[in-house]
Order: structure tokens, then C-alpha cells, then sequence
């Protein structure tokens, strides 16, 4: 079976899974334009800061490659482009890694304008620029998930023949990325190494992007997999044995501030104190692209609060009397009382204490014997910069 | 407002809220006859071990109240009376406080036949011993909402001036019982001495009673109350501002051994572990019939597993296109992948460690020094016939 991807690229050429069909139905849309990429991220069909990224960059390198620009002047393509990666800009203007894409593209294209290039060779340039930031964060994914796999095998694993079971919470995986992902991206590589035993995935309420996508993700690539509900981790963690003898829970991370705490899905916290009281070791996988050095602890991370109607209802395919799912027909129902008050903080942090490890496309980190993380070996750079101030 | 109550009933005539149209519809059924009440349990209009105890006892007495028993003699009177227990029995042959109530209907019925009583005498017999069910069940709800209470008032109450907040767990309230409810009760009457500030309910997946049964009792009688996510309980717990600051956990219990160790609805178990982490009460409420003296401890009890489809389905009442809920057609919606592999355990089981005290109608019982608990006290009768075997 072909590996998960939320996009498929070749040059000039765009396709893009439709996530609002999943899991009832596996569609590509072609995405040929910047409207066709713009209308795509605007209707949530893609979702995950880097696939946003990379589905805006490359629609509109396929565009070119088509020969959308009919300017013959350098100074009129790199207009058009810009105008265009503006445009672009607007279908999610908080998605961070968007606005850093578009401010690379824009730098690379300046770049080459003004060194004297011509207009074939700028749109090139920016064809080339584009390919790259998908490359680059497969490449990051990869990283993340053998940095990940070897730290386990060293760390957790009882003996060579053995293999590892793990939890893991929310959608980190190839739909929210280039592909492989981060958390899930680390039980790809478990997988691909013979060394995973099964994999659980929380369902990952009020959103169910566990049940919904990691599920989905997972039987896709036929790795062997259990869903449960948010409640169940305990009573799992508890049982340790065959397959159930969970050895880590493996999370993504929205932000790791200076000290380590990480602010993630809602309901990853409660399973590091879980995790802790069973003994079981808890890790982050997150690119250093998330690391916030200019926090300096998870109380500086405010918590977005969303609306009520996430826990009180839900959208789902309608099942037939028969028992089959009518993937065309999607509603949404009422499942609980209307009326009732509903606290709906869309993430929480989890103190540092309780995380094992912070795994990065440019290694691992752990505590250090005072029980602190440390970041300035793994980012000297913006480490001497965030110091410097 | 009226208190909620899964019954209404007075000589003559007996009421049953249609607990599947709740939350989205308040509906009272007339049930006059044992085939009435039959079909009630059998559909799952009424739920609740003793709900269902209540509802066959008393339908049975309406319809003798009416005339139904045409016989002359006391043994045809008896006969009848003891035929249609039986036929009621098999409305939910598994649960034990239905069979325990008919039992206690025979032996009386019967002792007043062999004391010579006529076919009038028997029938007020049968009745007045109904009645008796029903007003012991709701005895026994109030005396655990009173200790319940006091002990909470007692032990984490910081000042007399102060009001304490709560999580719970699954229903345990007026739905489940005659009234009042086990845990709900202790959340009621701290409500109704005014030391409330809050009560939070946990959604309850998979099946949702705290969203679709506690939160409509909460709305219901006005009681200040927020829906949480099981996977938010943490969250919360590390807030520790105003309302948010949660004093204990209260919970019932479908099985309390003779150490303590208490099976629940799953999700209870990672809450005590939560609860213990935080620094926050976990108490279990239970009528002593819930207390089972000949099994040691949490190992000697069997968890159900039950079918995949509680987690990758949902039923609810449709959300019309203006956010209004269309209660009088409900259908069912898959919203995870129907692939996956699901692991459904009902219960979980919380070791006594965890547990800080099980209030019963007889009083509340805490560890000794030792960290053991002892039911001697409570029970003494049924723990000698256990030391005797």
C-alpha cells in the first residue's frame, strides 16, 4: 500500500487529499492555480500548518510552470508572483509557517531579480525554491522519526528480539505535513524497523482528529493499531500485558518553550501525569521550527478557548439501518444537553518534569542532571540571539 | 423548578421519563399495566439498576390499585401477583436489584397468605411493600447525599464562608435511582446547604452519559454546572482559580470490594490517579448493596468489553441549518474510521490507594492507619456470615 500523502507533487502537476471527506472517503482534488489553493486551505479540504504552507508554495508553481505568467519583463514576473504569494498569504493569515514560506519565496525570487536574472530563469528559480520547502519538510519528518525510533530502542526497549508498543494522542502525521509526520512520524519509523508491537491512538476529543485521522492514517498503512477513548489511557497503561504493555506515549507539540514545557492538544498533559504515575516514558516530537526560545515557561503560553457546539455536537457520515456508512451523506447532530455550560480550552501545557524527551529533525534532547532541558546546543544560533537581548 | 425525577408516581397511577428522548425531549410515559412496564425496560426508556427495580414493583402495584386481579381465593391472588413478577423479571433477567425486589414481593405476599390474610389484604400488602421499595431507594440516596455532604463540609471546606467545587463522573443521579442519585446526591445536597460554588461533569466516552444524563440534570434543576472532555479533567485540575479550584472527585460505584477497590464506568480509574496527582479528594459513593465482602480485591473482578461501534459511532437528534436541534428525528453517524481496531472495556477498577473515602446510607468510611479499609463496622452482619465461611 502506497504511503499516506496529503499532497502529491511532480512538476507542474498539484493534487491534494480532501480531509473534510476522510475518514468516509479518499479523494484527491487537482489544484492546478492559486484561486484552486486559495479556495482548498480557505474550505479546510487541507489543514496542518506545513501542508498549508506547501500546498500554497507549489499551486502556484504548477501555475507557473503552466505558463500563467505572461509578463516579459523581470521586474513584471517577480510583481506577479508577489502579488500572487500575497493573495495566497490571505487564505490563513495566522498559519506562521504560510507567511515564513511566502517571505522565503519572495527573498529568493528578490535575490535572483537582482542579480540580473532573466524571467525564465526567476520563475524557475521560484519553481526550485518551492520543491525544496516540500523536501525540506519531508526531510524534517524523516529526521524527527529516526532520531525517535533510535532514542526508544536505546531507552526502552527490553531486548533486541523485542518489539515496543505505544499511545499516541491527536493527528501528527502525514495529513497535517509533506508526509511521515512528527509523533506519528516516530511510529512510522518504529514500523518501517520492524521494532513496533501496536500502536494506540486516543480518540482525541472534542475534535477527534485521533478517530478521525490518526485512525484513518493508520489502517491506511496497515500498522497495526487500537483506538480508545480519551478515558481509557489509564486502564491501558495498567494493564502491561502482551501487546497492551505500553513502553512510551509519543505527542506532537503546537510550542516547546525555553524550559521544556510544551503546550499541545488538549488532553496531552493529563496523559503525562498518567504516564509518570505507570512508570511509561513520555516524549515530544516536535521540529525545532516549534521551539519558542523567547519563552521562558509554559505560563507565558495563553490558551485559546473555542466554542461550546465542539462538545455538545458532531458532525459524522450517516449510518444506514444496515449498518453500512453513507459517506456522501454528512450531518450534524446533538449529543448532548443544548443548555449545559461547556469549558473548551483547545490545548494544555505540559510541565517539562514530566517529559522524557524532546525529539527534533536535529536530534534529541534530555534533561540534564539538574532536570532541565537545554536547547543551546541543539539552536546556538537563535540560543546566542535570544541570550544577546 | 420540580426535582428531576425518572419516576412519578402516587397510588393509582405511575409516570416513566422516556430517558432515550432525553436531552432533546422531556417526556413522561403512563405506565399502568406490567406490560406497560415491561416494554419500557425492555426498550431502555428507563435505566438504572434501580429505576428498573422501581418501575416493574410499582406498575404491577397500579394495576392491582385498578382492579386487574379478578381472583377470589388468596391463593389465586397469589398466584397471579407471583405470575406477573415473573413475567416482569424477564424485562432484564441480569439485573440484580430487579430480582432482588421481586424476591422481597414474593416472601411478603406469601407470609401474609400464611398468616390467613384475604385477597384485599394481600393486594394492600403488595402495594404498601412497592411503595416501600420506592421510598427506601430514595431514603437511601438522601442519607448518602447527607454524609456525603458532611464529610466534605468536614474535611476540605477551608472556611464556613467558602463553597467547594466538584468533578463527576458518568450519571449516578435521579435518572439512574428513585431520586436524588448516589454521587449526584452528594453534589445535590451540597447544592441544597448552599456550600456549592460548582460542579463539573466529564463527558463520559464512550457512551456519554455525562453529556446526554448528567448535564441534562444539572440544567434541570439549576445547579451551576460545566461540561468538561474526559481528556480536560488535568487541565482543570492545575487551574486551581475560583470556581475552576476542585475540591474532590465524587463518583459511584457498580462494584466496591471488600478492600476498597471500587469497579466503575471507565474513565473513574485515571480520574483517581488524576485527583491524587493534584492533591484533590476522591470519594466514592455507594448504597451498601453495591459492597460485594466476598471478593478480596480489584483483581477478582471481570470487566466487560463491549462492541467496537460505541466509539465509532454516535447517535444524536439532527442540528438543523440554523443551529436549532431537530429532537424528533435522531440517526446515527459513524465519526471515526470503521476500520480501526477499538478496545471497549465498560469499567475500570480504582485501587483503594487512590480512594480517600466510600460514603454509603450508612455512613462514610475512611482508610485506617494502616491505609485499609474496613467495612466491619458498617456491615457487621454480612461480614461475619464472609469470616464465617
Amino acid at each position: 500500500m502506497s504511503t499516506l500523502q496529503a499532497v502529491k507533487y511532480s512538476r507542474g502537476s498539484l493534487q491534494v487529499l480532501d480531509q473534510l471527506r476522510l475518514p468516509h472517503e479518499f479523494h484527491y482534488d487537482e489544484v492546478a492555480t492559486s484561486e484552486e489553493a486559495f479556495d482548498c486551505i480557505r474550505s479546510m479540504r487541507v489543514r496542518g500548518a506545513p501542508a498549508i504552507a506547501i500546498v500554497a508554495s507549489l499551486a502556484h508553481a504548477v501555475e507557473l510552470h503552466n505558463g500563467s505568467c505572461q509578463a516579459s519583463s523581470a521586474s513584471d514576473v517577480l510583481s506577479y508572483i508577489h502579488s500572487r504569494l500575497d493573495y495566497l498569504k490571505e487564505s490563513r493569515p495566522t498559519a506562521v509557517d504560510l507567511t515564513n514560506a511566502i517571505n522565503r519565496l519572495k527573498a529568493r525570487t528578490n535575490a535572483v531579480a537582482a542579480d540580473g536574472k532573466g524571467p525564465e530563469e526567476i520563475i524557475r528559480t521560484y519553481i526550485e525554491e518551492a520543491e525544496q520547502i516540500l523536501d525540506e519538510d519531508l526531510q524534517t519528518n524523516l529526521s524527527i522519526g529516526a532520531y525517535g525510533a533510535d532514542w526508544l530502542r536505546d531507552t526502552v526497549l527490553a531486548s533486541p528480539e523485542k518489539k515496543i508498543s505505544v499511545l499516541t494522542h491527536c493527528n501528527t502525521g502525514s495529513l497535517a505535513t509533506s508526509g511521515h509526520g512528527t509523533a506519528l512520524g516516530i511510529i512510522r519509523t518504529l514500523q518501517a524497523r520492524d521494532l513496533l508491537s501496536h500502536a494506540y491512538c486516543t480518540e482525541t476529543r472534542p475534535y477527534n482528529q485521533g478517530s478521525r485521522l490518526t485512525a484513518f492514517e493508520l489502517v491506511h498503512e496497515g500498522i497495526p493499531a487500537t483506538l480508545i477513548t480519551d478515558s481509557m489511557a489509564a486502564a491501558l497503561f495498567a494493564l502491561q500485558k502482551d501487546k497492551m504493555n505500553i513502553a512510551a506515549v509519543i505527542v506532537g507539540a503546537d510550542r516547546v518553550v525555553r524550559n521544556g514545557d510544551t503546550a499541545n492538544k488538549i488532553g496531552t498533559y493529563q496523559l503525562a501525569v498518567l504516564a509518570k504515575h505507570h512508570g511509561i516514558k513520555f516524549i515530544v516530537a516536535a521540529p525545532t521550527t516549534s521551539i519558542d526560545l523567547e519563552t521562558e515557561t509554559g505560563e507565558g503560553i495563553k490558551i485559546e478557548e473555542r466554542k461550546k457546539e465542539e462538545l455538545t455536537q458532531i458532525s459524522g457520515a450517516i449510518v444506514r439501518p444496515d449498518g453500512s456508512v453513507d459517506a456522501t451523506e454528512t450531518v450534524r447532530v446533538a449529543t448532548a444537553d443544548q443548555k449545559i455550560g461547556v469549558w473548551n480550552p483547545a490545548f494544555d501545557v505540559t510541565p517539562h518534569d514530566l517529559i522524557d524527551a524532546v525529539v527534533t529533525e536535529k536530534g534529541t534532547v534530555v534533561k540534564n542532571v539538574d532536570g532541565q532541558f537545554d536547547f543551546s546546543g541543539l539552536l546556538p544560533e537563535r540560543w546566542q540571539q535570544v541570550v544577546a537581548r
